[in-house]
């Protein structure tokens, strides 16, 4: 039986404690990419991940505990804004990323999304990811130096790339995300300082 | 027993076919709304309507049919695109329009989109529908000068009401259709010819 029965202060980074977490979080993923969401109860986690039921229930408590969890960890993982010079690549630079995480087969991003029209746990720790993102994001527009509406700038241009791929399924058409962030930077390009011409668009 | 079985030729429009197929389309409204795409059978259909289940199933034949037939009537409405004198002004009262259809309660437009997420057949009632709107809408940009990309306009503005109202379901935020309106607006605006300063955002 594996157990984490240590005190917070006793857990050493990459000890048991990070191992059953490691483990309990990868079965949801597989559960949640496999079977969907109904089969996401605690039970099915501790059949999965091999920990024993008394454990992932003392831990994580329900479905919404174990989604949150999983969002926490991927929040926890060093994601960086991308940095490429100006406003316009860091833009088609994040858009890739969301096309790669709702194109990836399977996509734990879809499958969270899906799970988030059944349940208002999985539907907040869909939010938190996001709003995470964008938050870490906004640099990309204050550092080209428009100073106000950081987040309206990513959401119009991620938005799109949700909208086609996660909301209408329609095949990804070529230069999606390119498109869009395009459009986007050119909407805040009149609020660009004229510094270097590299920076505007 | 309410019956359809006249020839195509022989139905008189607003006639006892027209009456059965709204009786029936309502009672699918109505169960989404209350109960949800698991609630969509013919025999929940036949019982909510008052029309015999041996019409409803000849004629609509599965939960596919009835969801298809529903886009297909909502499609036949007049819908037309906005003229409000400025492209600006056509995508912001197109956003309100969104903005209305996802926030109403209770939403059969949310409804659609939370069983997209269950049935292949509801997905491709979700994508007929918007496309079709699209579609239609396409002429507030053409006619402002923009000769090519009208729908990616349409969906820069759209799309962000969607991300936040259906897919994040945030509360709506003060002045999100304007908001995204102006700015795919101010996306295509070099590309506006220069015939009247009111046109051009």
């Amino acid at each position: 039986m594996d157990d984490d029965t240590q005190l917070p202060g006793a857990v050493r980074p990459g000890g048991r404690t990070a191992r059953t977490r490691q483990r309990v979080l990868d079965a949801v993923a597989a559960l949640l990419l496999d079977e969907g969401y109904d089969a996401l109860t605690i039970d099915a986690v501790a059949a999965r991940s091999g920990i024993h039921r008394a454990t992932v229930y003392r831990r994580w408590r329900d479905t919404g505990g174990l989604l949150a969890d999983t969002v926490d960890a991927a929040r926890e993982q060093d994601w960086e804004p991308p940095d490429t010079g100006s406003l316009t690549g860091d833009l088609i630079e994040i858009n890739h990323q969301v096309v790669a995480a709702l194109t990836i087969h399977p996509s734990i991003a879809q499958a969270l999304i899906a799970a988030s029209f059944r349940s208002p746990a999985a539907a907040r720790a869909l939010r938190t990811f996001w709003e995470d993102r964008y938050e870490r994001a906004a640099v990309v527009v204050t550092r080209a130096g428009v100073t106000t509406g950081a987040r309206e700038v990513i959401v119009a241009a991620c938005s799109p790339v949700f909208y086609e791929l996660a909301l209408m399924r329609n095949p990804a058409p070529g230069g999606l995300a390119e498109r869009y962030a395009r459009m986007a930077a050119a909407a805040v390009a009149d609020r660009l300082p004229a510094v270097s011409p590299d920076k505007r668009r």
